[in-house]
C-alpha cells in the first residue's frame, strides 16, 4: 500500500490519546471517507466496526480498508435497519456518519434514494442512540452544496441555505434532525459542511460525484478533460487527509458539540489551474473547452469556497496539504491501485 | 351547517372568475384546512378532489365535508402512493398540498411519519406532476415553526430557519424540495408558512396540536385552562377564512409562483389576552397560571408573530378578521357541532 508519510500526521499523538481503546463506528465505512477514517484510527488503538450497505455506484469498496481488513468488524447492512442500528450503536464513543446517497445528478431524477438514506437513515440512528446509547458522539459529513448558490464570498456558517438538489436538502434535512437530537434530546453531534473533498479510496468508476477524482482518472488514462464554459469558476478542494483530520479533531473538541462547522481549504482555485495541476502532476492527458450544456448550466450554483475562520478558531483544524501534494499523491495511489477501482478497458 | 356571512367574503367574484371548472386536488382534504378550503370552492364551481389517508389522531373528519360531500369525490390513500398519486393529479389545475404529521410534540417521540408523510410525501407528490401533469400548480402549506426561535420581530421570510422539532424540518425540508421542482423541473409551487390557525372543522379530540381550538373546547366544557409562565408569550393567530383567501389568492397570483410567503395575522397577541378573549366570547370556563413544565419549557420558541409584508406587497392578500370575530365564530360553530368533534362524557 501507498502509506501516508508519518511527518504529515502531526496530529497523531493527541489525536490516540483521544482514541485508543476507544469503539468507533463509520456508516458508510467502506466508501472514500469512512475507509480513510478507518484507516487512520486503526493505528492509534481504537476498536473500530464499519456499517456499509454495498449499495451499488456508490462508494463502498472492500479493498479501501484493505490494510486493515483483519482488524476491523465489518457489518453489512443499511443505515435505516432500526433493529440492527439499535443493537450496533450500544458502547460506541464515536459514531463517524459517513453513509449515505451522494450523487446532486441522481438525487433529480429520483430523490427516493435521499429521502430514505440521508433523511431516514439519520433518523434512524439518532433514534438508536437516544434509546441505546445517549452518550455516544456523532459527526456527520454534510456538503457545502446545503448552502446553494453562494450570496457572498467566502461562505461562511451563518450564510442562507439554498440547495439546488434534492441530495442536497437531504443533507440539509439530516443536519436540522441530529441539531434536535442535540438539544432536545442531549445526544451530542458535531455537524460537518464539507467542500469537494478528493484523494485515494474515492470510487472512480464514473462521473458523477467526485470531480477531482474523476479528472485525475481521465488524466492518467491519456484522456481529454473537458473544461466547462471559461473554466473560471471557483471552488475549494480539500486534500482526504485534511478532511480526515478535521473528522477525528472536531470529534474530540467539546466546543464543537451542537456546532455547525465548514471543513475547507482556506484558497480558492478555478476548474482550469486544477485541471492543468492535474495534467502536470500526472504527465498525461490534455484538456479543451467545452459548453455548458443546458442542465449543466441551470443547476451550477457559480462560485463556492469556504469561509474557514470558525473551525479554525474554535477546534483548531486547518488544512496542512496544499493542492499540488494532494493531487499527487491521488495519481500515485491510482497508477498503483487502478485496477481495484477502474477497468482501464471502460469508458466508465 | 353555519354559513359564513356572504358579506365577509369579498374576494369571491375574482375567486369564481379563476376557478369556476378547474380542477383541484386538495391533499389532506378531510382535514381542517383542507376541507375548509373544498368548501370555498365547491360553490365557486370548481371540481374537487379530496385526498385524505384518516390516519387516527391526524385532522380528518367527515364531519367537516357534510354540506358538499354530494359535490366532491373522496380518495381514502395515502400520499406516499405513489402508483395511486401518478393517477390522482392528471389533469389538475391546482393541489392544495395540506395532507401531513402535524404534531410537534409527536414528531420529537417519533420522527418518522414525519419524514415519511411530510418529506417523502412532498417528493412522491412532486414527482406525479413532474412525470404526469407538470403544469399542475402547487400551493403548500408550511409552518411558522420553520424558522425556530425568532432572531428579531416579527419575522419575515429572509430569517434563519432552526426549527426545534422533527416537524418543523420534515416541513422545511418539503418546501425545499418543492422549490427546486419549481426552479429546475419547472412545476409551479407557491410556498406558504402559516401561523397559528385556529377555527371551525379542526380536530379537537386531543391537545397535541391547534392551541387555540384546544382553549375553545376548554371554555366551551366550561373547564380551567392552564396559561403557563407569565402568559405574556406573543404569537399571531389567524383565523380560517383568512387563510383560505391566502391559499386561494396566492394559487391564483403568477408572481407568487416559487415565492416563499408568510400567511399570518399583523397583530400580536398574548397567551393571556388570547385566553381572557375567549372566556369572555364563550361567556364559560375559566383560567389559571401554570408553570411550564421543563420539557415545555425547554422547547418553547419564545415570542413569534408573521411580518406579512411580502404577501400584501406581492399578492394582495391581507387578514380581515379580528382575531374576536374569529374566535366567536369558532366557539359558535363547535356549539353547534360539538358531538361530531369530541365526546362531551370525555376528557380528550
Amino acid at each position: 500500500m501507498v502509506a501516508t508519510p508519518k511527518k504529515d500526521r502531526p496530529r497523531d499523538s493527541v489525536f490516540e490519546a483521544g482514541f485508543r481503546g476507544k469503539n468507533v463506528l463509520i456508516t458508510g465505512g467502506l466508501g472514500f471517507i469512512g475507509s480513510s477514517l478507518a484507516l487512520r484510527l486503526v493505528p492509534m488503538g481504537a476498536k473500530v466496526a464499519l456499517l456499509d450497505a454495498m449499495i451499488p455506484d456508490y462508494g463502498g469498496n472492500l479493498f479501501n480498508i484493505e490494510p486493515i481488513k483483519d482488524d476491523v468488524t465489518i457489518n453489512f447492512s443499511n443505515i435505516t435497519d432500526a433493529t440492527s442500528m439499535n443493537y450496533l450503536v450500544r458502547d460506541m464513543d464515536y459514531i463517524f456518519h459517513c453513509a449515505g446517497q451522494v450523487c446532486h445528478i441522481m438525487s433529480l431524477s429520483n430523490p427516493f434514494p435521499d429521502i430514505e438514506y440521508n433523511i431516514k437513515g439519520v433518523a434512524v440512528l439518532m433514534q438508536a442512540c437516544k434509546n441505546f446509547n445517549p452518550s455516544a458522539k456523532v459527526i456527520k459529513t454534510g456538503t457545502r452544496g446545503q448552502y446553494g448558490p453562494s450570496v457572498k464570498l467566502p461562505v461562511n456558517e451563518e450564510a442562507p441555505t439554498n440547495p439546488r438538489g434534492i441530495y442536497e436538502v437531504s443533507n440539509l434535512a439530516a443536519e436540522k434532525i441530529m441539531k434536535i437530537y442535540n438539544d432536545v434530546h442531549g445526544v451530542r453531534t458535531v455537524l460537518l459542511r464539507l467542500t469537494n473533498i478528493y484523494g485515494p479510496r474515492s470510487q472512480m468508476k464514473h462521473s458523477r460525484f467526485g470531480v477531482v477524482n474523476w479528472f485525475i482518472r481521465q488524466a492518467l488514462d491519456n484522456e481529454t478533460i473537458k473544461v466547462f464554459g471559461d473554466g473560471q469558476i471557483l471552488r475549494d478542494f480539500l486534500y482526504i487527509d485534511d478532511c480526515v483530520d478535521a473528522l477525528l479533531e472536531t470529534a474530540l473538541c467539546e466546543k464543537a458539540e451542537g456546532e455547525i462547522l465548514n471543513v475547507g481549504m482556506d484558497k480558492a482555485v478555478c476548474f482550469l489551474d486544477l485541471v492543468k495541476n492535474i495534467i502536470e502532476v500526472t504527465g498525461s492527458g490534455r484538456w479543451e473547452f467545452s459548453e455548458f450544456t443546458p442542465e449543466r448550466k441551470a443547476q451550477e450554483p457559480g462560485d463556492f469556497y469556504s469561509d474557514i475562520t470558525k473551525i479554525k478558531n474554535l477546534v483548531g483544524w486547518e488544512p496542512r496539504v496544499t493542492l499540488r501534494e494532494g493531487l499527487a499523491r491521488t495519481a500515485e495511489y491510482y497508477r498503483q491501485y487502478r485496477q481495484w477501482y477502474w477497468d482501464p478497458s471502460s469508458n466508465g
